[in-house]
């Protein structure tokens, strides 16, 4: 997702207590309930948390789980500083850097990892960069602290039929999926993007994968 | 599929070359290959055939693959025997059974097992009569030679969706997933219910699932 260049982006991140530098988050790596939340709830990871609606809700809801947030462009992410202004969240961190990064930020720490309406990548030639492609789960393997546990949602047929098979072929079991997630009655944070699309009669789609 | 009775269906049957008696099929049991076709090609099990048109055109279509449908409806396999009559295919046995029977007919000998529009069961309570419920996928476990493979294709999401869920639990890798089989190139052969709501715009849903 771009927007149009926010003006300041890097002085706004800068300024927010929410965010954490590259530099910042990779002092934490390994410690991040020691040293950043100074508790041993357990983190979620939202990759990719776009302007932020989603995992500021989760953040909300549950006060006794840390959030922490990752999207690769500032402009996107100051659109959740500025949503966090009036907040006051001691469990929500935020990192303006992209998946690849993730190895030299997390170690054995992550309890489950949010993929939410990720970019689909719809040419084959590109499935390698589709967020559940085998290259980011192999990324993702290291950062879990138990059992890995990914829940994804998107609106994108390709992307989910894609997901449930990179998924399986790597090792992770499916232990939900819907295909209408919003005539289900699980409790869900819905995205700015859900929220738009499924006004417009768009089904939700929704998985959980685990694996030990 | 319950269809108006049809007269003296049991008689149709018996006088059918392609059809076998439960008592027939049971005594193949194991040996399939060498006593009923009198070939080692590859078996195919269509459970649920309905009215034939997958797997008579399937049977067509690949002459060194043997095909066996079983129906448990007597008035619905009429309508397959029936389309048979003109035809001469040697690689075709139908069986009017329940697929609760599969373990008293076959045994190590079935290479695929194809599950087309299935009953969905839509009620939670009935989810174990599903034909991908871990009570039949017990069921399908010693009648595969080697790889377990599954191949449903449903325009019902609910039932793909617990699909995925239980093969996925019970150890199956999902291989390929379509939400929408019509739209890619995969080569099909189109069951009657398929033609009929596919027409109307109705997304056909596609898994493949293997085990070892």
């Amino acid at each position: 997702m771009r927007l149009r260049n926010v003006k300041n982006a890097q002085e706004i991140l800068d300024n927010s207590p929410y965010v954490l530098s590259y530099k910042q988050a990779k002092e934490y790596r390994g410690q991040f309930n020691e040293l950043c939340f100074c508790n041993f709830n357990p983190i979620c990871l939202e990759i990719g948390m776009g302007k932020g609606q989603f995992i500021i809700e989760m953040a909300k809801k549950y006060p006794d789980i840390n959030f922490i947030g990752i999207e690769m462009y500032e402009s996107v992410m100051c659109r959740a500083v500025q949503k966090l202004e009036e907040e006051k969240l001691d469990n929500l961190k935020l990192i303006c850097v992209s998946a690849e990064t993730l190895n030299d930020i997390f170690i054995s720490e992550i309890d489950t990892i949010y993929l939410n309406f990720s970019d689909p990548w719809p040419k084959n030639r590109h499935a390698k960069r589709r967020l559940t492609s085998s290259v980011f789960l192999e990324i993702y393997d290291s950062l879990f602290k138990g059992d890995k546990q990914i829940i994804q949602k998107t609106d994108n047929e390709l992307l989910f039929a894609s997901s449930i098979v990179s998924l399986s072929e790597y090792g992770y079991t499916l232990k939900e999926v819907y295909l209408d997630l919003h005539a289900t009655e699980l409790d869900n944070c819905m995205t700015e993007y859900e929220e738009k699309f499924s006004s417009k009669g768009v089904k939700i789609k929704y998985l959980k994968a685990v694996k030990k």
